[in-house]
């Protein structure tokens, strides 16, 4: 029996992955190419592309084929004709295909135009608002994304909260106990550290810069020697970084360069080029890879972690800034030892910004928008609060108020797409990457890594490969075989938890001290 | 009577140029980004639109809702509810659909996915062999590209020869009697004059150049003294320059610079802009635009007498030269006076390669390719024969043999890319540019532009928008209400003819000679 039912499952949905990186297409060429006066038409061929693809995922045709290729898998556990797979991997790719098919069925076509168009239009509201930093210019497109996805949770009926409903594309299975579970700790320590760190002396800001080209230079250097190969993957320019996977050997990151940021744009590419290589990672073998849950990443805050883990981890590392020291010289950055670069590159300042946030203080960012979105799909919030609310909420735990809506809650993108319950992920990130990191760290030394800082070592030696390796085959190579807390479970051993995070902050920031 | 099937036809049409323009957004992607490994899926993407968009072309459903309106139409002759045509435009965008629906439908599906497969391999195999000079590799994809398109137009059924058919999208209504009435002038003109001009004196060619910046800046400097706005058009590189529209306010055009060649990405810039403008003057009027027949442009010769317009008739004006000079000098450019500008922008080298071909030799690389077209589509000729044949009419027609196929044959993409019946167009486009131009000159005489070269003074001016004003009002608006012959009788009053290309070549030829 030659799987033949299977066989036309992968079809379709191979067809359906070929839709969704068309729409990923347009979306990458949106951010890195297209002239502001195309969004409008671009609004409606992501509006068509969301209703095709919701079509696809939800007809009964589909449902008949997925049915056809449960039957035969029930008559056909000896996999023939199914080559890579176990039993459990198949039931898995089942399990999350059953559940993918059942939401998508239970939402009106309608709805999914709507909300394509209101996300594309409230990204073009948020860019015009944000650059007149006036949230009344945005505020109408907000109030009607909430009602769209508030619908939508509605339709969806599942027995979790709106908030919950919305998060679970980004952290499946996630509740908000958990959150909250996961959350509290950090309520309850970040704000001290920051309180700590404030009364260390305050380094001055320094005054210099690199040119735009020493910094796109950098950041081809570090993809140079982290790996990169030109003919898979390519950078562009864009407002906010990212990294997107248009095809199963097509990898794009953006970065930017920040004026006065003479970081950032490398940052940025350690960052961005950590997500795409998890995605560079997923598991390939025919029928798991990209159409398949399994050849998919299991969740944002995993996604995040790997992000994380090459910038905060490896590029923010001492071994990182002694290799990089000598660059920065000879590009005529006035620095004067090793020591006083990596103290630059792990400034500890407390600020409005997410993004330019630092470690320590990045989770009161995400602490603050998780409460206010949860407060604006489930509490009644009104939209025209929100700049106050945000402003107050600043100003109680990060000692510092937003002097404008620019500087405030029109900072962020994401809300004018539509993503609710995607910020915890990044906060989930630092969590899961402390946690493996810590695993990864144990596992060096058994691969004979001498010394307290095996991690250091390997940079030392520029042998990062080392790191991915395990990577790879630790977390990557898994894809949607198992979420983020099972992911965790199973490499450290233990419960995700905030303590891995938590410590790995207090250490750093010992180090910090002791070199200022 | 509202008109209720025109506007569900409108809705119809408007849908499947959303797909249209997706495809383009590929397309535009896969030359400006795409890293090279990327290219197998974005042939299956390519393929996927190419099936989606013939399927709504030809479905059933859309022969109703074709019909319907054309019915609606007849019904009602006093056009309420559709505000802004007259009864022939209707007619003539009636016309054009039936006949588009009409080709759809004799063609087979399944052929129209393995045609989009097969020009994106065929293009990738190309780059491949190209890079390699290497014929043999691509000599495959080739044939295999004739065969398919051979079976397409015989699918067509047309009383038409094989290559006259797969013209027609380029060149509608174009005979093979006519095309060789129009060439024939040509053909016995042409070599004589490139004869001719080989015993002008041979400047030899200058050695300097531009830095990549100088001339991506020149680039955006011509761009902004004609009139480009950055919220509706961008520029981008790549290795073939083009133009292309992803939307009805988002207009897309590529440069590139070439190392030795100074004005390369100047003039460049120049011609695609000049494809860009006709695209931003067809009509916009609701229900004209875009997704119908009357919004686009009405033949790729038309196109490329717009782009040969601001390339040939205003970069390479006296006038041009006359106020960019100081711009050449201050980016050190060793350059003793305008005139030695000019007659450097205007080089007469026959060579061996079509882009880089002057005004006057270009007519015959397009000769040569037009005569092996029909040869290897209707005569017989084998693909392993085409480098053979290729260099012996080089060496006959313009003195010059290439040394390897990429030199030769495998220097150009179009067939490739499974595109017979384009070439001519390029060569029609320097016709119909010389005798609209012939006209433009008289009408701007009459407003009030005094002397001998009454482009000459309005270039002087900085004044090119009067040019843009006028070949809005008399070419662009029409769109595809008339073809190129008809507006070319429209605008001019007399027929298509080759005369007025030869005779300004005669005169430019007599100008430059003058100038040495």
């Amino acid at each position: 029996m030659p799987a033949e039912a299977w066989q036309r499952l992968g079809d379709y949905l191979r067809e359906t992955q070929l839709l969704g990186s068309i729409q990923s297409t347009l979306y990458w060429d949106q951010n890195t190419s297209m002239p502001i006066a195309g969004s409008t038409w671009r609004g409606e061929q992501l509006s068509l592309i969301a209703r095709k693809l919701h079509s696809r995922r939800s007809s009964k045709e589909y449902g008949q084929i997925l049915s056809d290729a449960k039957s035969e898998f029930q008559q056909n556990r000896d996999l023939k004709g199914i080559d890579c797979l176990d039993e459990s991997a198949i039931q898995r790719n089942f399990d999350l295909l059953d559940q993918d098919f059942s939401r998508q069925q239970r939402l009106d076509p309608t709805l999914v135009g709507h909300l394509a168009k209101a996300k594309s239009e409230g990204y073009n509201q948020w860019q015009y608002a944000r650059s007149k930093s006036d949230f009344s210019s945005f505020a109408p497109s907000l109030k009607k994304l909430i009602a769209l996805r508030q619908e939508e949770a509605k339709q969806l009926n599942e027995p979790r909260s709106c908030w919950e409903t919305l998060a679970q594309p980004f952290e499946p299975d996630l509740t908000y106990k958990r959150l909250q579970e996961l959350f509290f700790p950090l309520r309850q320590r970040l704000p001290i550290l920051v309180e700590n760190v404030r009364s260390m002396s305050p380094k001055k800001r320094e005054r210099w810069d690199l040119s735009i080209d020493v910094q796109q230079q950098f950041s081809e250097q570090l993809l140079n020697d982290w790996g990169s190969d030109p003919s898979v993957s390519c950078v562009a320019q864009s407002p906010h970084p990212f990294s997107i996977t248009l095809g199963p050997n097509d990898y794009r990151l953006t970065t930017r360069v920040v004026p006065g940021q003479p970081f950032s744009c490398l940052l940025a590419t350690a960052h961005e080029w950590g997500h795409s290589l998890y995605e560079q990672g997923l598991p390939r073998e025919q029928h798991q890879w990209f159409g398949w849950p399994l050849g998919n990443a299991t969740s944002m805050g995993v996604h995040e972690s790997q992000s994380l883990f090459w910038e905060n981890r490896v590029a923010r590392s001492k071994a990182f800034s002694n290799r990089w020291y000598s660059r920065f010289v000879a590009a005529g950055a006035p620095i004067r030892s090793t020591e006083e670069l990596w103290r630059l590159m792990n400034p500890l300042t407390p600020g409005l910004n997410r993004v330019e946030a630092d470690e320590l203080s990045y989770g009161l960012h995400i602490l603050i928008r998780t409460d206010l979105e949860i407060a604006l799909l489930e509490e009644g919030l009104e939209v025209e609060a929100l700049p106050y609310e945000w402003n107050h909420r600043y100003t109680e735990l990060l000692g510092a108020t937003p002097s404008n809506a620019r500087e405030g809650c029109l900072q962020d993108v994401h809300w004018s797409e539509g993503l609710f319950g995607y910020f915890p992920s990044y906060l989930i990130g630092h969590l899961i990457s402390a946690q493996l990191t810590h695993s990864m760290l144990k596992d060096l030394g058994k691969l004979g890594i001498q010394g307290d800082d095996p991690l250091g070592a390997v940079v030392s030696l520029g042998k990062e490969s080392m790191l991915l390796q395990w990577l790879r085959e630790n977390v990557h190579v898994f894809g949607r075989k198992v979420n983020a807390e099972q992911l965790v479970k199973k490499v450290t051993g233990e419960s995700l938890s905030s303590s891995f995070f938590l410590t790995y902050l207090e250490q750093k920031i010992e180090e910090l001290e002791a070199c200022t």
